[in-house]
């Protein structure tokens, strides 16, 4: 099946925003085995909309279309597609008494303006939006379908996930099971991690493979994909696949559950009970805003603090003078100090502490933009480890440094 | 003149990465004058990007064609093109020479499956890539001059800037003088801005209105293109401009040189001499994070404490154990103490506090989430503030509670 998407408005194509409702469309048709095969965006101008829509209407079997359905004057999909299915507006009475419930709810009152939206292509069918005010519809073209949806992407997501996908397996013959499982991944590239799983759909064929970097992790997905009738094979089959990937990712894989790094921390501390305090430099309260991103935080997250100054370090973090003096800042000793200090002073279990060069400037030849110190201290043991990584920017020296650091914790929490 | 981009790749069409290039290329070329028409995304076939590339040239005057251009089996995109412009692939010297001399600079040895990078259509002209060793080329086919060019943002964006755009002046009557101003607003919706800058196109009919929301900030942009001869006569009509935009959006302009809300209060310290402790609770780093992700903030900042637990709050902050027994964690009075504590430990000259519910549990009728207690200490007073915001979800709360303190130390500090 031919599927495309349309993504309408003034504001990608002004580069105001980047259009990523398109991408999450494809990702998510993808795992229902539909492939899009081309991806449109174009302005809010009625005549351009109208006549894109019989283009596509020509040449696929599925479209998705995203924006123009709001109530200003710029919103003009409905109007375009009514045009192009040589059809007219109407006011649709499902279209209208939804939306008037949906104002009520909130105790607004319906405006003039509202109202616009609820005029649909008259052969039509109304879908709905449990987000917002604009109600979706589709509508068939030429053998292929329309699904208009709105713009604001928490509406779109919303609308295709309740009622468009159940749509599209009601009405076509979709592989009506997925299973999928995630693996995180840090300490590759993205080419490595393909590179090392290139053998996978040989191995496994009924299977497909899927990469998402999010610098410095990657996700891996493994996608399975059949009739509901095979669930258990399907879960047996996915988990050796799973398995299989594992082990050529040898221990670069942090979680087995798709969970981020922070939240497999967070996983780790809450089931053993166990308490986090942190001490930064270099990375600034990134490790601390990485760790209370997670909701429930405060179960384990105890304290944190970002030690800029040397003075902050030695008075907050009791770290020795002398050491300072004698090794700079940026030092495995210091590190060492720094989250032996935090530890005490929050009287956590763990401590993890960073201080390095994120750069841009400040590096020497001994110590280079991209050199951290790492230091532990937990239950048993305390020690500091040094990486030098090969980047100059200081946003992607901030995330390596906290996601290397994160890393040491996290072995480190598992070994005990 | 008519413009369109053509964005080749699986990548972006099986949703596993945005498509940034498409909208960083738009916002360049509305910059000059060039508004593009339409976006179209398609996959990695040989067929289906010769097609298109032949249906767009009937269409159109430029169009600019990311990807492809690699070493690899599935980089199709020069024969394509090729194919598009009965024409045929032949090894480009130029594009060779300067391949060679790209990974001769680096120490590497060009292969065999980098020389693939140098056959380029025989009727193109070679565009030099600074950054990588995919070489870009131009070809015009039915009167639409096409832009080919690597797919890596960072090469890309440096083929456009030093070599297309210079070539987009050579060949077409383009404004050739760029000017622009930024604004940073905070306090007001995206919606909000234009409506009150509505007016803006017919005050000043020269020069555009461009906006980007990045929550919870608005970043609004004042261009104005034409005749280098004009310089002056451009820079004076522009700071009108300004001055009209700042009056109309009131004090919720924050920066009037498009700095960042930590950008301009770095400024702000280090033009005083001044420096900045901060003391975070629910906000768990993102204030210390955003302050130190501007290169050169140690010179201001001193400390950052997250202090999630209340024994942190009372033993490193000298919060009043009293304080939080009789009023909670989250009150105005324990945003106070947190603030002048951690002035005192850090030895600053101002120090911002946060104390609040980022959800998305954890809220109550009297305490509901997206409640703040912000607290400012400084030079001459110490006070607190409350705000609630409207917001459920965490990360959205801990961004806007993170903006809200950060103005309330920013008009502290600029009122002293």
């Amino acid at each position: 099946m031919k599927a495309e998407i349309l993504s309408t408005g003034d504001e990608v194509l002004l580069g105001q925003i980047v259009d990523t409702n398109s991408s999450w469309l494809c990702e998510k048709l993808k795992e229902i085995g539909i492939i899009v095969q081309q991806i449109n965006a174009i302005g809010d101008d009625k005549d351009t909309i109208s006549k894109i829509i019989q283009a596509i209407s020509q040449r696929t079997d599925l479209c998705f279309v995203t924006g123009g359905l709001g109530p200003t004057q710029d919103d003009l999909t409905a109007a375009a597609c009514a045009i192009a299915c040589n059809d007219e507006l109407k006011l649709n009475d499902q279209a209208y008494a939804s939306m008037e419930a949906f104002f009520e709810n909130r105790g607004y009152v319906l405006t003039k303006a509202n109202e616009k939206q609820a005029y649909l292509p008259s052969k039509s069918t109304m879908v709905e939006n449990h987000n917002g005010t604009a109600p979706g519809f589709f509508i068939t073209l030429n053998q292929c379908c329309f699904f208009f949806m709105p713009g604001v992407p928490s509406e779109m997501k919303l609308m295709f996930e309740h009622e468009i996908k159940p749509q599209l397996f009601n009405t076509y013959e979709l592989d009506d099971f997925i299973f999928m499982e995630k693996l995180t991944v840090f300490g590759l590239g993205e080419s490595m991690v393909g590179s090392l799983l290139k053998n996978f759909n040989s191995e496994f064929p009924k299977m497909r493979l899927g990469f998402r970097a999010s610098f410095p992790f990657i996700e891996v997905k493994i996608v399975f994909q059949g009739a509901k009738a095979f669930a258990t094979k399907a879960t047996k089959a996915i988990s050796k696949a799973k398995q299989w990937a594992i082990d050529r990712l040898e221990n670069k894989v942090i979680s087995s559950d798709g969970l981020s790094m922070p939240e497999e921390i967070g996983r780790l501390l809450a089931k053993r009970k166990q308490t986090l305090a942190i001490a930064e430099s270099c990375t600034g309260g990134l490790i601390s805003n990485m760790i209370t991103d997670v909701a429930g935080s405060s179960e384990y997250f105890l304290f944190s603090a970002t030690t800029y100054s040397n003075e902050a370090k030695m008075n907050v973090l009791k770290v020795n003078q002398d050491t300072i003096i004698k090794n700079g800042a940026v030092h495995e000793d210091t590190a060492l100090e720094m989250a032996k200090g935090v530890k005490k002073v929050a009287g956590s279990d763990f401590a993890v502490s960073t201080t390095g060069i994120a750069g841009p400037s400040g590096g020497t030849d001994e110590k280079p933009v991209g050199m951290v110190c790492v230091g532990i201290a937990g239950p048993k043991r305390n020690f500091s480890k040094t990486f030098i990584f090969p980047f100059e920017e200081r946003d992607k020296n901030k995330k390596i440094f906290a996601a290397a650091a994160l890393e040491l914790l996290r072995r480190e929490i598992v070994s005990l």
